[in-house]
């Protein structure tokens, strides 16, 4: 069993019924969740050793967040506690041309305001081969930036695997952190990188075209301006409307370009959580296949993620096996 | 902020979960609706100031159904209260090829049965700018019949527009009115129609084409027969089956065709109202817009209500721009 | 196995959940009900070959109820079928001292409007063993009334048991009968009588007390003014408040009184019917066991009612015959 | 009214709501189904005399699905009952790729676990004009098994139409019996065969396509080997992923070929049970109409199954004969 | 109608269903409250003209809250909007002998971080009769704190009513403001004071038992402290457990000590919110009768809010009369 | 942190929601439980280290078993697959005096059907501090009894502390073993007994009174007939009815007689499991503790239980303190 530890805020999601608004029913649900949770989780359901490391309050939101880590198999013996209240977000989920829309209440979460300092990044890493982060954590304060940086230094000098998925989100980053100059740092202490021209441009005002060739002489220049990084792999996404979607994945390994199938999810179950399935796919994939296997179990486990209710992706190794080898129809298993 | 001024039965709408028929569960969930009360709570959903007048039983009843309304910000200061009870309706919601259906009682309700004679029409009309009426009022008693008669003349009066809907239903007409006779008398007292040539053909007993040449040559005549219509307006629906519709709209301003682009709902959320969101967004757009954005808007309303549970259209004015604009994407807002 | 024969309305009852108000949540819970077919449900449970007679609408709403006593086990071959829609109610549930109210729409309904006089009354009244009947069915309708006049009156020729149940709802009778005549003339027509003072003061104009020693006096009133009634059976109740209830049951034979101990409700689930599963269990009781075996079968039905959500009794004959021989602390049956 | 008798196990079906996981929710729902029950429920929706027999636990949960068959209006007065458990399964169900799954725990249930040999088979078949079989039952035990042969040959010899369904699943015949031996033996005591290539092969040992050309082939090969079947029917599905299907029908009369139009389930809402409303709508429909429409019965009671939720399928004659009608668009009912 | 104006945090309260634990359960349900809130809401319900002052996000949970304030009748012109989130908290509901537990997420609110420095005071005082106000605002922070000294001085300046609620929670107060002088100033501006022996003790550091005598001695130091209360109201409550409560009341009006009965909540629905319900209870009460009906009116509002779900007291005027007049059996209400 | 091993079925418990009945809502919710798995979690709650062996299907039912444990904090790494389904029942919750009644499937379950041959003892019992037994695992199976027999062999071999709670019931030992015997074997493994004369009667063949002089005449009886049993502990329970009970608790520990306060439960949320969470704080208090303090938290942590939902007591060790330092009050804590 492969160990990997995941860094991220533990996000609590909780949405109206169906399609409804939030004005239209008492009723609600809830999941948690959270961008480096979301892989965590899923790592773990596909038979993994997977540690996260955060902040919950020390009350019974606290507890539930961290069972509900517990039931999916992920260690939480490294969560901390905080009296600050955990991150969440209110979710309205829309449908054909009206968005899904959310309202986020973190800026003053459990994660956002943890003392980063006081986490023993030893034992955290102990015995681990594979890091992953998001550019969501360095978004959220100073402290979950600096304690980003110092897990990656570390897992660095230790030569574990580190991806990074360098998302950047205009609205976070509030705190006043400048970016790029973070994620830049941060991407250049890392070896496999999960993005393609949008994430590139970002890092380095560049202006590529979402394309394949954009995307091959983007990852050149990404990969010059960051010599750690050897892998470059991105999802691309088309969206008929909010319920019908298909995905599509590419790599460049520094030498070659390779493609998937295209998958068409007709009938959206859920899409929140499906690059973090992505992630999951791929750090699955790269312990466990070759790249290009890998690729297309990333590429299979997103598409799976459309139909999984909540925000991790629940499914199994030999679901997306079944995917990755064709299998599309969906046919009952009894 | 506009004033407009509304009249019909508000009913409930009582229905079991997703497509389970009434006999397969004893959970329910209940919207308030009726056609003229969602053109209401639509238009004050956009912003403009709405007042609703009908009757409710003098019970919880009643008192929930004017709570509704308040909450969508609709004001009900002029409900009447009733020792009839709401006028309510059961629907088993289809799919694919098996029809929705509706199970009427609303022939003895608060509204049908209500004395109109004591409606106070120049407190209701005060410093109004529109009033909207369908053909459903006038179908469900003579008393609501004549009250919507009287409501028009002081309306045309007080030089306030006056939107026409005057769909024609069959099944209600059970109190002996003359249909033809009656929708003719309340059109010739409007100045916008909604409608087209299915719903002219049924005025003037003509047989033109529902398509577009048809559209040009009824409003024509509809013109000529009803000189005070000054512009109509009307919405064409494909619909592949119950989940899966699409619809363009169209206007005859006296002179020139207009057509919108076509909106594919692909998997809708909910049928009902999307007629009434289409004359709330019209309604709003030519009070706001000019008459070719009044068109657009009204039909982007109405694609944008296959989205909204219940009956009543609960989007907002910049859902409805990005729709008018080309977004049909549905990408989440975060 | 005995053969019942019931006739009377089908009400549904629609209840938000748990104690909200309508107003507070747009989720309902839906039972059929209405007193005589809970009488013929429970008469079904408890092993009895029961017939209803009543009207419905034709259509989703009606088959609906139809399947609902079927599942219970209640032969609905003679249910007439109707363009009215089915009587129903709203009840919000109270608690401690605050009432459960209930909104009635029932006066334009299948059965209110229904056509008494098409019904074959030989045929249901063919093998029949006991017809019940309450007070009710007369205060709804004109039709209503005859109707059930008819049947008495063929039911008496056939010499079949008949027990009346005549509590009066002054909310109801709107229709210009005179209730205490109609009601005289139907019990005239009865020989067990359900009710004690209360019942009776209305019936004859007296003002008996409704203590024990007024339930005997009033009685013998009863019976001289109407020699056909050879036995009264009343339940008291006392009500600490809406969940907290005491029963005790008392039997006049013409010659001796009986009583049951008293049964105490601390904790009631469903207080609707209570009175309905007296009736039920009272008729079971005089149909298989000795009078005085019945009144404690009867008081132990009505209790136990109380802990059933719902209109009607579901409980089983041992469930009852358990709580007759004392067992009250409800242990877990494993 | 035609009289139908099935025999087969009653099956409880449990699943969490949507498209959850089991370990994501405590809620669940459940229906009672099973193949040739729904079959029953089925036909009895039509409007004919169905009875159905089978064993159910002697408690609470064998009362409730008795009830259920009763509300659906199938005849249960030939239910026997055991002390063994009730067979159930519980369903996670997919979505576009990703399979529903099935957890079966039907092995040591009352039905399978009953003594056939009591079974009053000349009461069961009285006045019967139909009897339905399936493959699950000869699989589920010896008992099962051997009940079905000795109904088969009593209705043989009461002249009483067969219709076998013989699908073979191989998961379950874990009890030792020969499958294709046994459902030779019954295959040989039928009429009409519902079923093509696929089962036709399991049933020979031969290969045929499952093309229009192999259908007729492998018709004639069956005929042959079991000169008693005399019609052979065979529904087609094309799986797009588990949400969309197309169905398309045909038959081999033993001397012509008829095919239906393909109907498309672009939004399905249930999948489960809908060969079994195949079966049922052929059965209605040779029963009341001539074969090739009895086949687009079929073929349309099938595609509607696709819309409702739970196992059995609750669709009218009327929802049916539109469909045939090409009714497709779902247009509502009011 | 009277005009009220209150001013403080509108909070959302988020659940588990029954008495679930967060954990055990994904379903959640919601209400808007907030103690200010709540009295607001409930003197909208008993026919006053309410407008309520506070502030919350620009999105559409704050639309949600404002929509939830409109559905009870309470103005929410005022409600000004913000960046930050609203506050709210989760409640695991006990019972018997386990509490209840709150967890709050309200430190960086809408409200607590509001600029109340653009309240535009005169606005929201005109033509006011009553102004209320509670400890939990001066709790939040600074700005609310000031605020809300800024509305008493203006009210006081308007000889508005003014009734003081000053509770003491210690586990707010977490912004460093001086609880005991901030209360202190606060309550010297205010003429009604609700609160007994524990307030009192609190704002003078004085050390009274809790009880009649107390009660007598703590307010005549209150008012001799505090020359601008002329009334003080208390509600005692005794708790069996958490579902079984009594409370009584009374009055010192400077000259003479009034005491109600004792209410007993045996079947307790909701606890929270039972103390705004006597807040509002008692201002309707003193705004519309004399002072010792309107303690016996507060105490049984009190008493009914236990049997309202949400934080908001919903019943009725005519609800409390029956009590006040010993209405105590829930009887039903037809 | 003390280790704790347990050893019994895991069962999926499934009931109608509330009081309903399984026959009137296809709605159900569901719990994981078992009496030793309920002893398991209720110690991993309390803060232990506790495995628990067992199995469970290789299929998502026995995923989800699987993941409860997990989410509670029971290590689940010595569970087993199997091919059976997994032991279930189904639950009618009573009320007042109607019983809750259980429908159980378990007879041919993962856990019955098991080679506990297989099971690595040492590997189990490694650095174990406790094991616990109960009465349910001999009933079972023969497999079972065995395995219990085995693994307490090893315990005591290996001076592992051992609680028997040898409840006898007699509906279970359906495959043939001798009861009395084989729990006389078990029990005279152990050291602290679980049970009072009603336990003891049934192992000795004794009569004793069911009061405090037969509880302490009955220990000396078993402590001279079992040796190895040092302490005896005895919880007993007064049913007011199914939603009132009173607990108080004993002990004998060879030398004194120790009892407890009686606690009232006046509002039962939930009775399952109750004396599962009885031995649960037994042990806790027993590895924690002195005897006497053990035997209040076990009442008082019994006492909790009846306010939880689902099998398992889900309480906080400072919740239990409470209780036992005399807070019953159940105020809430913010």
């Amino acid at each position: 069993m492969k160990k990997i530890m995941t860094f991220g805020e533990i996000l609590m999601r909780i949405s109206p019924l169906g399609n409804k608004k939030l004005v239209q029913s008492n009723q609600l649900e809830y999941y948690f969740g959270g961008t480096e949770v979301n892989v965590a989780i899923s790592l773990a359901q596909l038979g993994n050793d997977v540690k996260h490391v955060a902040a919950v309050p020390e009350d019974f939101v606290g507890e539930a967040a961290k069972s509900f880590l517990n039931q999916y198999g992920v260690d939480t013996s490294m969560l901390m506690t905080s009296t600050y209240p955990l991150g969440l977000y209110f979710l309205e989920v829309g449908a054909i041309m009206r968005s899904s829309t959310i309202s986020y209440n973190r800026s003053h979460s459990a994660f956002a305001m943890m003392n980063s300092e006081i986490i023993d990044w030893d034992l955290a890493f102990d015995d681990c081969d594979w890091f992953h982060w998001t550019g969501i954590t360095p978004a959220l304060s100073k402290g979950a930036s600096q304690g980003l940086k110092k897990a990656l230094q570390i897992a660095k000098d230790k030569n574990i695997s580190i991806s990074a998925d360098p998302a950047y989100r205009a609205n976070l980053w509030q705190y006043g952190g400048n970016s790029k100059e973070i994620l830049g740092e941060l991407v250049g202490l890392s070896d496999t990188f999960i993005g393609g021209p949008n994430e590139i441009n970002e890092l380095l005002n560049t202006n590529f075209e979402n394309d394949v060739n954009g995307f091959v002489v983007s990852c050149k220049h990404l990969i010059s301006a960051f010599p750690s990084i050897n892998r470059v792999f991105d999802k691309t996404r088309v969206s008929v409307n909010a319920n019908w979607h298909k995905i599509k994945s590419r790599m460049w390994d520094g030498k070659e370009l390779y493609e998937t199938e295209e998958l068409e999810m007709t009938h959206i179950v859920d899409r929140i959580g499906t690059g973090d399935a992505f992630a999951a796919g791929l750090i699955h994939g790269l312990l466990h296949y070759k790249d290009q296997k890998a690729l297309q179990f990333a590429n299979a486990a997103c598409a799976l993620k459309h139909t999984i209710e909540g925000d991790a992706n629940l499914v199994t190794e030999n679901e997306i096996e079944l995917v990755v080898n064709g299998g599309l129809t969906g046919r009952i298993k009894r």
